[in-house]
């Protein structure tokens, strides 16, 4: 191309000019010339701080799910679950870097559609099969643990204060080592049978594949799933439901650590929703991931007053823990359209995914289902509702620039808009596929670990808290201000 | 240009060359032709990963926010305070989605220089006189929001413990939805009447037109005069001033809350100042978004040293309230001018900026006005001070620089550098038409919610705390740790 | 150049062409010269972007600091620690810009290895030998002084609960102003005698120079080790130990603000070692911070799981606190190898600087040295540690990278892959002279203080609180929820 139109330019010459101006304007060549090479290294550099940010942004979702944890359940058993926040982030880390990455993006020798093999390690970055650029490879790996340890996070909050440590270490390795990874395979997998990630060149499903942009199906159904096999595995808190089956109040034992933990989950869904994208260097690629912000903002904002309206009209009280829910329900079902959803379509997703919320809350505790965060609720059946609902709202040209289809063919699209039905029909064999994985497995596991007896803490145990008897102590140890004489000054003096 | 330069280049040229050695270096031309497509793109992504990870940072104040005025009132009001916060997110996204936007920047068929006619529910971005387009758009609203929604939050600390929660629902939605956004429009808009910024086209206000950088004026005095307004009308918390009228202290119930909000606000401010210049795909750009942060923290760092220097002196105590309040009022201070002020100049403006506060917060306990956070000494007068200092101290060269004037030209700038005074003027304007537009329009609205009898609470509900009368309960459940018997034990077993 | 390459394509010509398609593919030439101009702009806007973003992500590390320190301690001293930290981001602000950021770097008249010697308060950006643009000095100050304050509060969890607020006042200034500047000076400065960063036409320490990334040793060393000769002048804290010399636990009030710190200060790593490419507009520069987001995440839950093992094998429980401090641990190891270590060999470093961590904390007892938090095993310890292993595990190809050296000549790297012992010894010598710098200089003064009377609080305050005793009152207040009557109503009613 240059050629030619090096040649093309000299066809077009005429006239005569002196040599100082000819070597002036020369220079703008040598400058474009001698930065030509720089422009790969900005696109690198450009993408790299992208996902290295949005991916510290979906680490301190972490801080988020401690706090919001801790003050949703009583301080008898705050350390406990503060400990098992961390230890998700730690574990996370060492099962994703060991076996989970591998298994969730790895081609190896044989791709396949079920799952990864290669990368193990991060050994095998120069796997044959393997498109990943050691420059690029390591910040995917970073940004995809983030969405990992958050998966494997979301399971404490309903088996929260009474479950036995061993088995919630067990769980949090078999979840980030194998069953997300499997699922991220299935639906972001360059192989995947499921996802509209998956290589053109290969069949997708019923000619579509199923969106799940950010997880609501991948990261938030599996990590709520697990937490439901285990909330009704290890049964209901002590006290929970008396005698006659009536649910009875456990409030947690602060209201503050439930709103900071909510903002700060909000903060990080900034790059949870706008990171997963991946790529921000092309105009397209730019315009989704200031979308995915705004639909993002709307569809939480639409589900803070979805729920908090709902509470008032059930029990006359703005409940705040009810808004707190609500916005996270907002987030957790826009998450798989933030990408191709249009702002009013947020709006409406966000707000039934309150009522979606609430009615799956309420069947629970029919079902004497003790979920102390209502985690099942919120991340399994939202996250389905999410993904469910971009079969009915994707909208075309969205979908055509997130994902580098071309407008001008057959583009798979949301029922609403006059799609045919495939992009639905893929969402919800998504949605059982995913179910039927995690709930499946999970289950096993959990009756294995319940068989075993180191599921749940003993009565005395739970009656007495967690902390005490696993933790070594108290979360609060208060003195002034609260008029409790002070352990170590008495032994001190 | 380009076809001048290659004739150019052709009248330079002389000797033979290998045909080999003709198409390597062509193909270095081959790569700069190829690689132009990409600048474009490069430019729309690097600027929307600054708007959308700065709007992220604006988010986090409400966390901040949140933190600050939970700790400093007392803990019977506490959930009503962080409902109050998470709402005005919720709140100001859908009020700025369907109005509030479109009023600050739409461009319609009678474009203005009070207010916008279009843009509403994000609808028309391809309104014929708006330069807004899709790919950029979606980022301006999203950091555009998270300023709106911080305007929203900043009154609650001033009526606080004491306001009916229906009269809150109302003016956050007012100033989010009406009052914000045409300041926004003055000041900020393409056509607004009052700021630097407006079409260069249009003749600008004393030839000159304001500087409000980041929106000490905009964003600040808004939330403060609405938060005057407010507490004024409302009246003073009860016991908060004795039967001789002398102020009784009413101290915050977690100082370590306090410090959370206040540095978690600082963290925010990041994205707030160095965001605010919009672009940073050039250096004159990234030069003011590093001095822009520079400046904010020398500022902050002024204010902190002040406050609590001036307390200390005051009742002989290191007092961290003070110290916490002059951060924020440093920051608050340098906000209008974080742009084109020195460093020197930053942190006078912080260090005056105490003396403001401290002067003012006296005044109100005077007039037995109760703010209980301080929320308009800080905002809204220290927020004045700031848009004022700037009239003082702009640097010339920093205005060219962060507005791309020809600094060859007459440029307006800060009367200390020996600028004349129109600058100065355009500031005092600017100061006293928000201050007339703000503090009229919510003095008129509160004035309404009073005379309709739904502006306070009642007094057995003040005594008993909103959380209790109003959200069903208490912020705080503690048992382990405080010697408290623990109501689900009770229950339960 | 490029005229030579326009000579070489014109010789490579042939044919004719039309006009119109000349003047049409000339045009492709039109934008890339016309976009050449960019090109430095999009590489100042992005490196400008990517230090400001990581700049605030370690001034966040202020907010875990913050709640870190406070958790840890007992809520009699909590205002007291919490306002050194919001005054060690103040102090260390005015006093790196007065005097701090030009000892660091500086390069005036008399450059020299040992300190610099211009650019005091900002004054000579254009000192005739400073590279410094205005353009990148902004954010370049920005982000070296949120280095500055992280290892000005380091020292204050070391002190806790018994020093004088007026001999804090005195060592952070201190501190930030000229200790830590100095060291800065010879690792990281172009001139510095110390560091692999130095001008390479001046000669190396054993012609490699110290690697320190991003601030084992620099950061992490200097803060702990002015923390250890603190805590050994101040002495312990009254009860810590008994008549026999045991000691006595003094736990925190609050594991909640443990973990909340904690995150934190994981979140702002993100920024802390990434950031420390200082470049990310190269693929060399990026793969490095996508590297260093890796490594640090690996050390840091090595750590973590580390210490939490240890402890639970010592006194059969699973401590939080341990976890925390674990994690911490793994980041402070790998602050100085995060460019340079294999993903495998983060988690060794990890591993083994927890063990280091739990042997020193081990030791400091049977010397009774009381360090509330840990602060000198943590930072000054496991920061030697982290400096001392990159000499036996510094990747040649990672070393080549990150500091742009030609792989084909001789470079320095770790012993373990048959390096010679260079670097190793480099990394020797700058332990051995940091600490003796800084733990010299710190004992003086310190020294100095007590001297004066004005190093430790009196017996009746320690007793009765900081809080109360220097900062006019206690940390919380707490009324609701805690059936504690309240001062404020009492008195209001």
């Amino acid at each position: 191309m240059a050629e030619e139109a090096l040649v093309l330019c000299i066809s077009a010459l005429n006239g005569t000019f002196t040599n100082d101006q000819a070597s002036v304007l020369c220079n703008q060549f040598a400058e474009a010339s001698s930065t030509s090479t720089g422009m790969t290294d900005l696109v690198v550099g450009l993408n790299t701080l992208y996902l290295t940010s949005c991916g510290a942004l979906v680490f301190v979702m972490h801080a988020g799910f401690a706090m919001l944890c801790a003050g949703a359940i009583r301080s008898k058993n705050t350390m406990n679950i503060l400990l098992q926040t961390v230890m998700d982030a730690a574990v996370s880390a060492i099962a994703f870097y060991i076996l989970g990455y591998g298994f969730a993006y790895g081609l190896g020798d044989k791709p396949n559609g079920f799952i990864g093999d290669a990368l193990f390690g991060m050994s095998r970055w120069y796997s044959k099969n393997n498109n990943d650029l050691v420059g690029e490879g390591w910040q995917n790996w970073f940004f995809q643990w983030a969405f990992a340890a958050t998966a494997t996070t979301i399971p404490a909050g309903a088996v929260a204060e009474r479950l036995n440590f061993n088995a919630y270490l067990i769980y949090s390795f078999f979840i980030s080592a194998f069953v997300y990874p499997v699922v991220v395979h299935w639906v972001w997998g360059w192989e995947g049978w499921l996802g509209m990630l998956r290589n053109p060149e290969l069949t997708h499903l019923f000619r579509s594949g199923m969106i799940d942009f950010a997880g609501s199906g991948v990261v938030h159904m599996t990590g709520g799933l697990a937490g439901l096999a285990g909330c009704i595995m290890v049964g209901p808190r002590m006290g929970r439901f008396d005698s006659n089956g009536n649910p009875v109040e456990m409030p947690g034992h602060s209201a503050t650590l439930v709103v900071l933990g909510t903002v700060l989950l909000w903060f990080g869904w900034y790059g949870f929703n706008p990171g997963s994208q991946l790529l921000i260097t092309t105009r397209a690629n730019a315009s989704v991931v200031g979308r995915a912000a705004v639909t993002t903002t709307l569809s939480g904002a639409a589900g803070c007053l979805s729920c908090l309206l709902t509470a008032f009209f059930r029990h006359k009280a703005w409940d705040l823990v009810a808004g707190c829910n609500g916005a996270l329900v907002g987030f957790v079902a826009v998450t798989a359209g933030a990408n191709v959803l249009e702002p009013w379509a947020a709006l409406i997703c966000g707000l039934t995914g309150g009522w979606v919320f609430d009615f799956v809350c309420w069947v629970f505790l029919k079902l004497r289902i003790d979920d102390p965060l209502s985690a099942a609720p919120m991340h399994a059946f939202c996250g389905a509702w999410g993904v469910f609902f971009v079969g009915l709202l994707a909208k075309r040209e969205y979908v055509c620039a997130s994902y580098g289809k071309d407008c001008s063919e057959w583009v798979p699209y949301g029922l609403f808009y006059e799609g045919d039905g495939r992009l639905l029909a893929s969402q919800v064999i998504g949605i059982i596929c995913i179910f039927t994985w995690v709930f499946g497995l999970m289950s096993l596991l959990f009756a294995v670990l319940k068989f075993c007896k180191i599921l749940r803490i003993s009565a005395e145990e739970e009656q007495a808290g967690l902390d005490v008897s696993k933790h070594g102590g108290s979360a609060y140890n208060y003195d002034h201000g609260l008029g409790k004489p002070e352990k170590a000054q008495a032994l001190g003096l």
